[in-house]
């Protein structure tokens, strides 16, 4: 079986990474994430987004959206997602685990972007006591579907969260594809900026104790994805809200998620950083899916389900191809809007693309 | 500040296991723990325990333990282990979180081994509905203050838990200097085997619901520990009792303990168990650990604490001799009993164990 | 305001049931449940249920649905139930509280019942690492569009689940309804009895970890309703499968669930079952929801959503006319399926249906 | 048996109580906590307070105390207590259970207080990742050992707490029997003013993210004991800090704590509270503790364990004397300081007391 378009997973540590892991193993070190790598590779990451931010590092995508959404929300509230998010269908429950109940309120919106009108309902629903109301938003950058929200995009759909005084989380698992798609990574701290000119006071009017959370701009925690991008089994928080970060060593370590030996979590950071292979493993990423995404457009009879802007390519097929295609030995995966997934990493061969568009084509 | 002897987490990860991870990086690879590597680990694993077990590779200890924990007690139930275990005072509070309230019962015991007249007092405590009653028993071997339990003390502390149907956890972060200092490791999964024979029937008819777990042989849950060993953050979860790994994936996906790139995880395993690393490490350090409580003994005025039986050294200072010794760049902490600590692994070197010796022989 | 239709919480404790909370008030008794008439309280539902099972009074059903479901699924499973069950739409994410994550996944089905087609289809999906997988059914009857279940129903519902060797939880906050409408009470034990004849040796051999639990007879934990059939707020839960009871009286404490005066939640209970005022009071209901009914189709434009077999009335009608009949002073609510409800209780007086239904035929 | 003394629930409902109960049984009332009873119960004790302060009614002390403590500490954070108060010893762990694993930190203290050095020392100890800090105290008065804190041990207890930002609990379970004691009421909202004006700068500068918690007064959320002071089973959970209100009604319905019949929690406390019996009550069952406390001292050879401030006696007795007093038939229980305790209500009688005495003076 080949696993080159399965998941971003499948592909190992890129070689600047694996470069970096076997320096930082030389002699002893402090544990428990307060040696120095890790404190590059941090700096490394802040200045990426051009922000202040507290960061930590952690094992698994997973826990660092589950963390962070536990930050934002009680047990008896909720968190708004795209139906379709990693939170919301991949993770076994694992922000209701890591919140004592935090619930999921799912959205609808195309190709993994949620819609604005579906969350400006959501916000406007009335609030009851048996209900769990609102806390926060999850946004995914790029999608599940291989899109990337614009600015502009994200503006209008922060905006009105950071209104009513509700926190922001974005899951960057591919935010490395994201910024090889053009994103602006430095914006991320700065997304909600207008709220503050335009909406601080009728915010403050509603929702009085509230006050200090509508001061705060955009995305309050970022998960900086490692693992697709290059590295080991390596996610940073980015908690841009720096109240967020009280007592995070305390929080992460209760959640199984501090690393006695920190470096082998960070240092692979460095190394894809230091060298710019995190961005540029993303853009051949994306390269490669482009072109799986042309080949398909040009030699099969099947059509794209979303828009190719990452690292990602959804094909209709109907399941007998998908199952020929498996048992021709590439492993892909049909997903719940019922096409099949490809994904390109920074390992994805060109001779491979054109391997699996040839048997796609004879499908 | 020279950390070799802080903690066994401030070195890195041995030869063997950077090899193995090295060669594990190669081309592409199922994710999720289904691939080759993972399975060839677990294999190693189950032959050194001589015992057929689920096994899962997860990224801390303390998740480890938590995790066992909460497969064995429910949240109204505790959990019985040495005051001064890893799980009691080094997790904060991680078996309260991962299980939900589950509480823990601190028992008194030399130099961190459970006393067994402890043991059965509170095993023999009248269950009241205002009280978490205990479900299960934690050992850590070796313990927490570096000595080594016999399979006799084990036995002692095994029976009368097994006895009440209760479940048996074994914290093994460092069962790797255990092993070396002589204990059997195949005796793990047969520690209860005396409880079936002589006990089935009496336990049967105090707790008929618990029959089934009676059967159960020895422990249930092993953490088998990999970061102390040699390897990266990296410990395995053995479950002997293998009705406790149904949904384990699951379970450990919503526990942000899956591994996406889970040759990262294994590989160093494997490579510390295919060439004996994994023991010979643990040999090296334990030597170290003797050479080191010699010198002490001899060329200072300072008593040890603890017996030295694994690869942990304990010394009865004065703060003030402590301080001194920081102050001469010798990073090591003090112990809740009063004394300070001096780890040894499998990178500790000769040399640095003569310096150490003779820095305290000057304080 | 009107509250007489509003919900079944709206009226008081029936005369039965404050008799007996003032004459269990009277002298010193046992504190928390081992006092008489608990005793005798527990007796009289088994006595209705015909089946020895263990029986503990609650607060709320809220509590005693989370804590029964608590029972059957670990947090990273699932519990199926249909979208529109209390314990989906009404309990702020309980079960996920209670649960530490437990998932929730609703099925569809006409008039709150389940269609046994989606359970069907819901019990076949593969089982993932990534989400969380069904470990019971939760079943409502009377359902909360105000239908009863029949026994062919219910057993074409819980057999498959017992075929998989899950749990069944049902919701029976109107269940008094249910038995006043023909609902035999005491089938409720015996529901997946067919099971067993069947299906044991083919589930054994799928499951065979599950195999004890296949061994049970039908429905595993039974709330059976108090407070919406005249008593204060009190819910009894009712552990068929006794396994599940096994510390309860520890699991209650610590979910804040045990009474220290247990007289006062029991002894509501004991009139009302010494006096058959349980039944007569919820024959009342179902009559008045009768007459409610059929004034609404008679006298106004309006149709009824759903059959009316317990005590609830689902009027379909325009949120203007709503609207209208709120500000006349009747206090009643728009339900998820759009349509408005009316619920009648031991204490609705027919004057008061009559009115109410002269109001709605002027809107 | 005779349970007079056996502990204060049980007592039923005093006169009072149950007469307003009845009274409020009348006819329909809004659900779920927004009825006029409950709005006057909620009046009551805001001016027995003399304070503004958001306010529910909780069936339990147990889930009180609890979802009070999830309030104000983080899973990862711990909350001070003495080691004997009900939290620590008789919850069955549910603050760890409700706050998803928050822990206790046990404090020492003569009689149920808590010593201010043993405060000062936990709060001085050092932060480390590894162990739960603590966020919160929690007090309790009166006492667990039948003793009253003074406002002036109070405030001693409370500012160095919110010298650092932490949050102040105070169980009043037996709040009537300390105010009957002499303890003014009035004061807990403002027990912490001190602390403005001499400490305010200095935490702010340490801490600066908890300048708006330092600003609260003295005690954040008090349970207003209602159970053991003559009602039902229902507790008042008293929220003087209002930010610990927000969706407090989606808080109490997740945790199975809102009443959907909520006047019959409410309606008790309003009959105590109007007619003095809340206070009568307490002031009764102090002295009827007093006719024993000074019986026992004069006719017994036994001694008292504890000053004698509220409702209970602890006499310190060998155990075979408190056997034969039971096998007398009178039920008391030997508390974890190895003393018997005696517990006076509004309903014990003089009579009563003088057989105990002289059953006591026999043994």
């Amino acid at each position: 079986m080949r696993y080159d378009f399965g998941s971003d997973n499948t592909a190992g540590m890129a070689p600047a990474a694996m470069q970096s892991l076997i320096e930082a193993n030389d002699g002893f070190a402090r544990a428990y994430g307060s040696d120095d790598v890790t404190a590059r590779a941090a700096d490394l990451i802040r200045r990426r987004l051009d922000a202040d931010a507290d960061i930590r590092f952690v094992f698994s995508g997973t826990a660092a959206n589950a963390i962070a959404l536990s930050m934002l929300a009680w047990p008896h509230e909720a968190v708004l997602a795209h139906h379709a998010a990693h939170v919301c269908t991949d993770e076994t429950g694992a922000p209701g685990f890591f919140g004592s109940g935090v619930g999921l309120i799912g959205l609808p919106g195309f190709s993994g972007k949620i819609d604005p009108l579906a969350l400006h309902a959501a916000l406007d629903e009335p609030e009851v006591g048996h209900r769990q109301p609102p806390a926060a938003l999850s946004l995914t950058q790029s999608t599940e579907y291989g899109t990337v929200y614009t600015e502009e995009e994200l503006r209008h759909l922060i905006e009105p969260v950071k209104l009513k005084g509700f926190g922001v989380h974005m899951d960057g698992a591919r935010l490395a594809n994201a910024a090889a798609a053009g994103f602006d990574l430095t914006q991320i701290a700065r997304l909600g900026v207008d709220v503050l000119v335009f909406g601080g006071a009728k915010a403050g009017a509603n929702c009085a104790e509230d006050l200090t959370q509508i001061a705060r701009l955009g995305v309050d925690v970022l998960v900086f994805g490692g693992a697709k991008a290059g590295a080991n089994c390596a996610e940073a928080i980015v908690m841009f809200d720096k109240s967020l970060s009280r007592r995070i060593d305390n929080r992460l370590k209760q959640a199984g998620q501090t690393a006695s030996k920190a470096r082998f979590l960070s240092a692979p950071f460095l190394g894809l950083l230091e060298t710019n292979a995190w961005e540029d493993g993303a853009a051949h990423a994306n390269l490669m899916a482009q072109r799986l995404a042309a080949g398909v457009a040009a030699r099969s009879p099947f059509t794209l389900a979303h828009p190719v802007e990452a690292n990602a390519v959804f094909v209709r097929m109907p399941p007998a191809a998908h199952q020929r295609l498996n048992d021709m030995g590439w492993a892909c995966y049909r997903f719940d809007d019922g096409s099949v997934r490809f994904v390109c990493s920074w390992a994805t061969e060109e001779a491979a693309v054109d391997e699996v568009i040839e048997a796609i084509s004879t499908l």
